[in-house]
C-alpha cells in the first residue's frame, strides 16, 4: 500500500517538480480543478500590470504597433500550435471556445455542402460538453441537418454515408475518457466525414498531434480549444482555433468564409473597404478586436509550457499526469472502499485524460462542498460526479495523497451530510 | 479670436475638470484618440491586479461565486444601460462588437422572417464601420437577403416595403456625423422595418435614449456598442448588446434563439443538459465564458461615468464635448486656413458626435504621423482623413488649442513631408 512517505519520495524524484514554482498557489489549498480554471503563473501579474500601465496607459493607441498588439493572437497561437501538433501560422487565439466552435463547424458544414450535399448528419457524443452540443444544435437547425447524439461505443455504426461532420471533444469533461484521435479521425475520413475536435481538456494536458506524422487520413480537419484550463491563461482567457492548411488553402482559393466575418479577419483591415475579403490562412477565423488584457495573461500561461520543454515537455508531463491519476484512483479505491464511490474514468492509461472522476450516488454535491471547505478544490458535475483534475505542472503526489485523506475523512465522519454543504451556489 | 489664455480660462471654469484626475495620462501627450482606445482610469490597474492576484490566484475557481464573476456581465451591463437609455437587465456585456452584431442582426432577421418574409433587404450606410458591413454581408448571403449600402441622405428612399432591417452606426466613425436616432427609428418603424443601432462612437460620448420616453415607435429594436472607446474599458474590452424587452419577451415565448447559443446563454447552464433552452431576457445573448480580466477593467471605465453624475453627467459631458469640437474646428479653420484641410464633420451641433475630422487631400497619413511624433495623438482613416476625438472626461480646451498649434506647425513647416512620416505601420 502506498504511503504518504512514498508520495513525498515520488515528488522528490519528480523531474518536473521545479515547474510548481512557476505558479502562485494559495496556502492551505490542494487544487484539483485546473481542468476548470488553471492556476496563476507567477509571471502573469507583472505582465498584466505592464500591459495595463505601460502598454495601455502610456503607449495608448500606439501600442497596436509598438507593443505588437496586432500580432499577439498569432504569436500566442504559434506557441500553442507546438503543444497540439499544428504548424506555424495555422492556429490563432481569440474569442471563446463556443464562438470558435461556431466558426469551424460552420466551415466544415460549408465544405461538405459543396462536396457531399447528401450528407445531412452531424454526430457528437451525448455527454460532450453542452456548449458544443448547443452550437451544433443551432447550426444543424440553420442548415437543415440532423444532430445525432450517441454514446462513444456507438460511433462505428454512425460512420456512414449520411455523416457530414463528426464533432467530438478529445477528452470528455465528465469522465476524462480520451478518444484515440488518429484512429477515430481515420475512420471518419474513410466514411467521407470531416472531423472537428474540441481540445478543451487536452491542450496542455495530453500530447495532441492534430496534423499527425502518419498518413494524411489521420490529420484532423478543424480544432478548437480553451485557454483557461490546462493552459493557465486566467478566467475566461481567449480560446484558440485551428484549421488544417488544406482547408484554409481551399477557402482561400474559393473565397469561402466562416460566418463571423469581423474586420480583423479581413485581408486588409486598415483599408476599411466596404466588401469583405477574407484574410489568407487561419487569420480569416479572427473576428473582432481581441480582449488584449486577457490575451496577454494567456501568453504567460502558455510560456510555462515552453519552459517545461527543458524538463521533458509534454511527454514527461503526460507520464506524470498518468502517474498522478493512477495513484489517486488506487488510493481512493483502497482507502474509501466502504463508501459508494464508483470510478467513471478509464483505468486504461491510453484512454484517460488528466482527471479522475467518481460517481457518488447520493452525495456528489455535498461531498465536494465539504472537500472544498477543507481546502481540497475539485468540482461537482451534475448529477453525481466528483471531478478531480491533475495538472502535472503543479500537482504533486502528496496532493493526491492528502486529497484522498480528506475525502476519506469527509465520508467516514459523515460531515458531508451537514446542511451547509447542501446549499447550492450559483456556479456548481 | 480665441487665445490660449481663453482656453485656460475655459478649463478653469469647466465644472467637469476634476474628472481628468480620474485618468492616467502620460506626460507630453495630447490624447485625441479616445474614440479609438480610451485612456486608462486610475482605478483600473489596482482592480485588475486584485482580480489577477486575489480573485484568480487565491480564490481560484471559487471566485465564480465568491467574487461574483457569474454576475459581472450583467452588473456592468446594468451600469452601461444607464448611459444609453436602457432598462435594468436589458443590456449585457461580452464578446466583441462584431460578434454581438452577428447575434442581434441574426435575431432581427429571424423576427422579420417570421413576420414579413417578403422583406428581403438590409440597408446600411456605405461609410459604416467595415465590421458592421462584413457581418451584414455574410448574414445577407446566408439568409438570401440583399445588403444595400447607401449614403445617409438617400435613406428616405429606402424606407419601403422591401426593407427588413435598417442597421446604422449612430455616430459615423469617419465623419463624426450623428443620426437623429428617434426620428430615424420612427421612420423605419413606420416602413415596417426593424432597426439595429451600433453605439460604438456614442456610448459615453453623447446622450443615447434607446427605449425613449416618447411613443413606442421611437424605441430602438437592438443595439450593440464598444467597451474600449469612450467607455475606457481597455484594449479589446468586451462589447455590449441590448435588445428591446418586447423582442426578448417574444423570443422567450416563441423559443427563438440567436445563433451563438453557447452554454452561458442557457437557462440553467449548470444542469449541463444536452438540449439548448435559451435563458430569459438579454441573458440569451450571452455565448461562452467571458474574458474576466478584460471585463473587470471595463467596469472601472464605466464607473467613472457613474461618478460623473455628480458633475452633471452625460448632459454636462455633451455640452463640453460640443464646446471642445466647436473650438477645435474654429481654431483649425482660422489658423490653418492656408492649407488644404476640409472639414468633414457636421458644424451643426445636433448632427455632430464627439470628434472632428478633416480631409487632407495629399498628406493625411504623414500629417498624422508628424503630429503623433510631436505627442498629439489622433488617427488617420484611409484614404485621407485626420481624425481627432474629444473625450469630455479628460480632454481640455488647452488640449484643443495646443493640438492646433502643432498641426499648424506641421503644415507650415512642411515637416510632414519627411520620409519617416510616410512609412506605413501595421496598424494605421
Amino acid at each position: 500500500m502506498t504511503t504518504r512517505q512514498d508520495c513525498l519520495a515520488l515528488d522528490a524524484n519528480d523531474p518536473l517538480r521545479k515547474l510548481r514554482d512557476e505558479f502562485e498557489l494559495p496556502e492551505g489549498v490542494i487544487y484539483l480543478d485546473g481542468n476548470s480554471l488553471g492556476a496563476l503563473p507567477k509571471t502573469t501579474a507583472p505582465r498584466v500590470q505592464n500591459v495595463v500601465q505601460g502598454e495601455w496607459g502610456v503607449g495608448l493607441i500606439r501600442s497596436w504597433n509598438t507593443a505588437g498588439w496586432i500580432d499577439l493572437a498569432q504569436r500566442i497561437g504559434n506557441k500553442i500550435a507546438t503543444l497540439v501538433g499544428a504548424g506555424e501560422s495555422e492556429l490563432i487565439v481569440g474569442d471563446s471556445t463556443s464562438v470558435n466552435l461556431y466558426k469551424v463547424l460552420s466551415a466544415a458544414i460549408a465544405l461538405q455542402r459543396a462536396d457531399a450535399p447528401a450528407r445531412r448528419v452531424i454526430v457528437s457524443e451525448r455527454s460532450n460538453f453542452p456548449t458544443d452540443l448547443y452550437i451544433a444544435e443551432t447550426l444543424a437547425r440553420e442548415h437543415g441537418l440532423r444532430l445525432v447524439l450517441i454514446d462513444a461505443d456507438e460511433l462505428p455504426a454512425h460512420l456512414n454515408s449520411d455523416l457530414a461532420v463528426l464533432m467530438l471533444t478529445h477528452v470528455n469533461y465528465r469522465t476524462g475518457r480520451m478518444f484515440e484521435m488518429p484512429q477515430v479521425t481515420r475512420d471518419a475520413h474513410a466514411a467521407g466525414a470531416l472531423v472537428v475536435w474540441d481540445l478543451a481538456h487536452s491542450a496542455g494536458a495530453v500530447p495532441v498531434d492534430l496534423k499527425g506524422t502518419g498518413p494524411i487520413e489521420e490529420a484532423a480537419d478543424f480544432a478548437v480549444g480553451c485557454g483557461y484550463k490546462y493552459l493557465n491563461g486566467g478566467p475566461g482567457a481567449p480560446a484558440f482555433v485551428w484549421a488544417h492548411p488544406r482547408h484554409t488553402a481551399r477557402m482561400d482559393r474559393e473565397q469561402l468564409r466562416q460566418p463571423l466575418s469581423g474586420w480583423l479577419g479581413h485581408k486588409a483591415p486598415f483599408e476599411f473597404t466596404t466588401d469583405y475579403r477574407p484574410a489568407l490562412g487561419i487569420q480569416r477565423f479572427v473576428c473582432g478586436t481581441p480582449a488584449l488584457l486577457s490575451m496577454s495573461a494567456l501568453e504567460c500561461g502558455v510560456d510555462v509550457f515552453l519552459r517545461a520543454e527543458t524538463h521533458g515537455g509534454l511527454p514527461a508531463l503526460r507520464r506524470k499526469s498518468l502517474a498522478l491519476t493512477a495513484l489517486f484512483i488506487e488510493l481512493v479505491e483502497a482507502r474509501c472502499s466502504s463508501h459508494a464511490l464508483t470510478l467513471v474514468t478509464p483505468r486504461e492509461p491510453a484512454h484517460r485524460g488528466s482527471q479522475a472522476s467518481f460517481a457518488h450516488a447520493t452525495g456528489g454535491y455535498p461531498v465536494m462542498q465539504a472537500l472544498i471547505a477543507r481546502g481540497v478544490i475539485g468540482d461537482f458535475r451534475a448529477p453525481d460526479l466528483l471531478r478531480f483534475g491533475f495538472t502535472p505542472l503543479y500537482s504533486t503526489f502528496a496532493d493526491a495523497w492528502d486529497a484522498v485523506e480528506h475525502l476519506k475523512a469527509v465520508l467516514d465522519s459523515g460531515e458531508w451530510k451537514e446542511a451547509r454543504f447542501n446549499q447550492r451556489a450559483a456556479v456548481t
